[in-house]
């Protein structure tokens, strides 16, 4: 174990203390993050599960979702479950990445199904719903709070437990590109990296696995995008006659949004998917200038500053003037 | 100055002490990288210049190619030529990642333009031909190597160097994917995020002004992946027709081959681009078990293990008919 001093406010240094006990008196643990889990959630809960194991501790992993087949490689997920064995109650559940309980999906298995909750989160709008709320909005990744309790258990941290939080820090950061990269977050991976851990290796499994059907549809999206006259809003839309066309599946579209997102003069990139249902699901994102949550907002959708969505029962057609419609009205001067 | 010892072997740090020797002696300065220079030259030359600058030192920059407008954000490219002011002879040459003096597109102005020649490279194939050689094939980019001088200068490090050294390490190594990043690499963006640099910025200034015409080639060009039956080769082209509808130009198809060597399965990723003059320019990119550049090499071309390239005086048909002929030859079990 690597000793090291956690720089941080006092408030969260002493729920870290607690965090450390509660987990030092427990043995039955339950791990969860919020539903469709992403690198980050499911980072964190490989990492967090291969160290309380370590530590001679019985652990649960159940998430709403599957782990997606991106996140295959991630050690000890092919245990991770997607139903919790009913009845059974735990002495700690650790909710990580779970700004409120409603975004687990439901997963803890009965009303005060753990006598703890420890709730790590790095999202500023966290309800603090934990017995110990560890809320450290200054970590670019709840990866990075994880690796703080790595660092302070009593067990030896690996190479295993290394690919769990590189995935974490890479995925929630855009590859270290968003704004909430600190200094921090370049010295743990420094650290994760002098365990031995393989950037090669990580990238290969985390970007270099596209499918053959999601490259074909993504040049069938980017080739029909469309800019307002200012090039201030790009959007483009993917049918289910494109997917057919493709042979994609509707969730292989995660990522289209941000290539039109990065397309010059472009504030606001919004991606309209028609469903297998009929329903259009509207995607905003900015880069910061407009505030996309109220433009989703205001159409019954929600989200952040940067990016929004609203899912609308309508035709992509309807959807689409609707949804231009707004956004030109919302980038308006005002009078 | 941050005073920190140069953690490299032996020879290496003679010749770093001998850069400090001669740059100290010297008052005028010609810097210059490889033709057609990316984002670790031109990072370089940014760095470095404000860096010798503030010695008090005149520093000339020329390159065989002008500034590309992604990289206009760099401190002090404005001031860079394209062509050397005739008859000069400069106290000190500096090659920034110029693994040999061809590749600098002969714009030193005359034969012995410089007293000394400061050979800065990270490729191991240099050719050794200054007459100081630093030469770090462990550094993930001449960036890093920069680094290094400017911590040991006589000049405090500001936000401004580290724009130019951030954009040198983020740029050549994929936003830290590739396999020759180390944690000595993430150390060092550490510190430059410590100086103030913000990451948002960088981000924006870097990935997120992709011309609108060029998202749309990209399109056209991924619709249209072909692949070998086994799905170990991904090919894909660029015609002068495709420029034309798209309204984009030839030099903005550079990263395209990326997106298809991230395909699940492609061991060996083609791209063929019809030039203007009628011929076609072929590059391939590997995983790094195929090596490219024998591929490359039996085809007239050059280039590395992972990334190599020939240019074929033929017509696309021809070429591609060629090429995947020579492919699926290297691809066979040996028998």
């Amino acid at each position: 174990m690597v000793e090291q001093k956690l720089e941080k406010d006092p408030a969260y240094v002493r729920e870290f203390e607690r965090t450390l006990d509660v987990i030092d008196r427990a043995q039955t643990f339950f791990l969860t993050t919020h539903l469709n889990p992403d690198g980050d959630g499911l980072g964190c809960e490989s990492a967090l599960s291969l160290a309380l194991t370590c530590l001679g501790k019985t652990v649960t992993v159940v998430n709403a979702h599957p782990v997606p087949a991106v996140y295959h490689f991630l050690p000890n997920q092919e245990t991770f479950l997607t139903q919790a064995p009913p009845g059974v109650i735990y002495d700690v559940a650790i909710m990580l990445e779970c700004p409120d309980e409603q975004r687990s999906g439901g997963v803890l298995p009965i009303p005060g199904g753990a006598r703890e909750i420890i709730n790590l989160d790095h999202h500023v709008f966290n309800t603090r719903y934990g017995t110990v709320n560890l809320i450290d909005p200054t970590a670019a990744a709840a990866g990075e709070q994880v690796w703080d309790l790595l660092m302070a258990l009593d067990c030896p941290v690996d190479k295993a437990m290394a690919i769990g939080i590189y995935t974490a820090i890479a995925t929630d950061t855009g590859q270290f590109k968003y704004p909430s990269v600190t200094p921090r977050t370049h010295r743990v991976v420094a650290q994760l990296l002098e365990l031995g851990l393989e950037v090669g290796f990580m990238n290969e499994q985390i970007y270099e696995r596209v499918p053959r059907a999601a490259m074909r549809l993504l040049g069938m999206a980017l080739e029909k995008v469309a800019y307002n006259a200012a090039g201030t809003v790009g959007w483009f839309a993917v049918t289910q006659d494109m997917l057919r066309a493709a042979g994609a599946a509707e969730n292989q579209t995660e990522n289209f949004i941000n290539y039109v997102r990065s397309v010059e003069g472009v504030q606001v990139a919004i991606f309209f998917q028609e469903m297998s249902d009929g329903r259009v699901k509207v995607s905003f994102r900015s880069r910061g200038r407009v505030d996309v949550s109220a433009l989703a907002y205001a159409l019954g959708g929600g989200g952040h500053k940067r990016a929004a969505g609203v899912t609308l029962t309508q035709s992509l057609a309807e959807a689409q003037a609707r949804v231009l419609a707004a956004v030109e009205t919302s980038l308006a001067p005002k009078s």
